[in-house]
């Protein structure tokens, strides 16, 4: 079964808004066994709208569209589907009821605006939007779903999961693909693919692997087609247990993992709690472990040591040992996460001193230098790294980096537990 | 002038990645006049790639395609192309200096699928790439150029910023399209769109509106295009001062400005200094406030007190204001605010204590309730609001108004010094 996604809005092509909608409607269609062959980003033009909706309904068996549904003039997907599809707008009671519900919640009065939102087509089944106040549409077309949404992500995606998928599902019955996502760090692409390239030419024809770099991460991801969903996972995971074996530790997760995830859940096996003393990360660690839900379960807080003088007033950095060796090196780092320890109380620490850049670089220190300790009632590590010279992407792969180094530090100590 | 984007790769369509490269490359392009019509993803599949590229070159007067140049076996583009265009790869001296030399800087031996980066077609202009082992690719056809880049975004921009863009800007003279979009929080869409109906509709035929909201903020896009540059703006800056008359406080900036550079701008004139204790936010508000260059001028830190017990021993709030009030409450929030600006010294604080979700809500606080506070050496102001149902959404929202409640003060103060 294939599909192709249409996303409508001038917004996407001159830049403005970045289309997260179809890497998500994608993945949802994957778990049904629909594959995406295409994604369409056009303006809000009636000609390109029409186009691109012939060219789409010639290829695909579902095309989803998005965008395009807001009360203000320039949204006209609307108007162009009810009449390429050959029906009249008319005003929807039910539609009307939700739009009022919507609009009241949020303490607002009803507009002339609003109202519009509820004159619907006669010929598509109506989806209902919980979140917002454009509908869904759903119009057939030779027996093919082609399907509107809203182009804000919540309401597109409570439709799509409340809806669209299970209509779907009921609808068609359908081959299997199954993705396989292997997580790593701390080798780069071109040797892992070296490490894999006896792996990688004896898999099956079935069986296809791609290397997703991104700063400090490579994904590899296996795909397999066939017949059998428990037979392509049986097969996959005999594969992947080899990727393990050739590449040890750099293996920390698989699929949508994080890191910030793993260690929460090693941190509530353990009963163990973890405090955070940052400087050149300025609170991205502590944002990305507090993002998962339940993390107040272990995570204690954090100190964002930014000014000098925080190390050592709050955190109880020696100033003498700021003085001999800068505030981004080792010796200041490991304090800072024994401070922080201490302070919070903490089973676990973790602390950064760097230079993000794009000033503050000297001959011995370039800008990209981060020092990164990790503490804990046995004992502090700590490393030193040179990353690069862009600021957002040293503070990402030193969040990362600190992460993975935690990680695996929990992880030892699973090992000597079990 | 037109210009279509196709982007390659299976995982754009499976939804493993997001497409952001060409959300950036439509804001390059249209910077020098050029209108993107078009954003296509595809697979890495040779007729896929083939048929996209012939409907591509019809419409268009210039293709970029990015992705699928990697050295694993997965990408097929740089051989597809070479043989569309009809060439034949070569070893390519230059292009195998400049991948020896980035592979080295990284510390890793040379093997054959580095080697194989330098294989390039005879028929197109060589892009060397200064931070990859994938070149780019000029080719031409009826003299529309067809450009491959590869997909790592850092990889792509440079090759824009350094070789594509000044060569296109060289070869046409273009038409003038101008952007300008205002930024506001505090009033709702529909509302703004009640507000902005009458100046709306008295818009010029060559200016359009377009509203793009996002959780805590609308974006007004206003689009003039035209052949005098200095007119197009004219022309839209007399709109927008009317918008603002409007609008009023809502209106907070403009096209790509951030509130937490907005922010650093105000505390670096008045050389002030901010500090941030976070609960709910969890790191995120700081997180946010460094990652502008610059901002150790002004951020002296921050506590991420998760902790009701850190909020006590670190921040000094009162067991009693918690006991009685519940560590979500405004006492707490203002103590909260008051401790970390008498602990770090500094003259404007922020706090946050909040139920981000998905679990801890109660009859009387549900979970989305914040309260926000800003002090400084006058006081201290705070807020209770009700987001959402959602962790992440509570997050962002809490981190904008932080930022914009902030603004708000940082903004009355410098009026009332001029």
């Amino acid at each position: 079964m294939k599909a192709e996604i249409i996303t409508i809005g001038d917004e996407l092509l001159i830049g403005q808004v970045i289309d997260t909608n179809s890497a998500w409607i994608g993945q949802e269609l994957n778990k049904i066994g629909v594959s995406v062959m295409q994604i369409t980003s056009i303006s809000d033009d009636k000609n390109a709208i029409l186009k691109t909706l012939d060219a789409a309904i010639e290829r695909a068996d579902i095309v989803l569209v998005t965008g395009g549904l807001g009360p203000t003039l320039d949204d006209i997907t609307k108007t162009t589907l009810t009449e390429y599809f050959g029906g009249t707008l008319k005003m929807n009671s039910k539609a009307l009821d939700k739009v009022e519900e919507f609009v009241k919640s949020r303490g607002v009065q009803m507009n002339a605006l609003n109202r519009a939102q509820a004159m619907l087509p006669d010929n598509a089944k109506i989806i209902l939007n919980k979140n917002g106040t454009a509908s869904g549409m759903w119009f057939e077309k030779n027996k093919k779903p082609i399907i509107s949404m809203p182009g804000v992500p919540f309401e597109m995606k409570q439709m799509m999961e409340e809806d669209i998928i299970p209509e779907l599902k009921l609808r068609y019955v359908l081959p299997c693909i199954y993705h396989k996502t292997v997580l790593t760090s701390g080798i780069a692409e071109s040797t892992m693919a070296e490490l894999l390239f006896p792996l990688e030419t004896k898999l099956p024809d079935n069986i296809k692997l791609a290397y997703l770099p991104s700063p400090g991460i490579v994904r590899l991801r296996f795909s397999a087609t066939g017949v059998d969903y428990s037979v392509l996972q049986d097969s996959v995971a005999s594969i992947v247990a080899d990727v393990k074996l050739i590449l040890g530790n750099a293996v920390w997760g698989f699929d949508n993992d994080t890191l910030e995830e793993k260690i929460g859940v090693l941190l509530v096996k353990f009963k163990s709690s973890i405090a955070i003393a940052e400087s050149c990360t300025g609170g991205a660690i502590s944002s990305k472990i507090t993002q998962v839900a339940g993390a107040s379960k272990y995570f204690k807080g954090g100190v964002i040591a930014y000014d000098n003088t925080v190390k050592t007033t709050v955190l109880g950095v020696n100033e003498a040992t700021i003085a001999q060796n800068g505030a981004v090196s080792i010796p200041v780092v490991e304090e800072m996460a024994q401070g922080v320890l201490k302070l919070f109380n903490s089973d676990y620490a973790i602390a950064t001193s760097g230079i993000a850049g794009p000033d503050g670089g000297t001959a011995e220190k370039p800008v990209g230098t981060v020092c990164i300790a990790i503490a804990s009632k046995k004992g502090v590590v700590s490393n030193i790294y040179r990353f690069g010279n862009k600021r957002d992407t040293n503070i990402s792969k030193s969040v990362l980096v600190s992460l993975y180094n935690l990680f695996l530090i929990l992880n030892e100590n699973l090992k000597q537990n079990n």
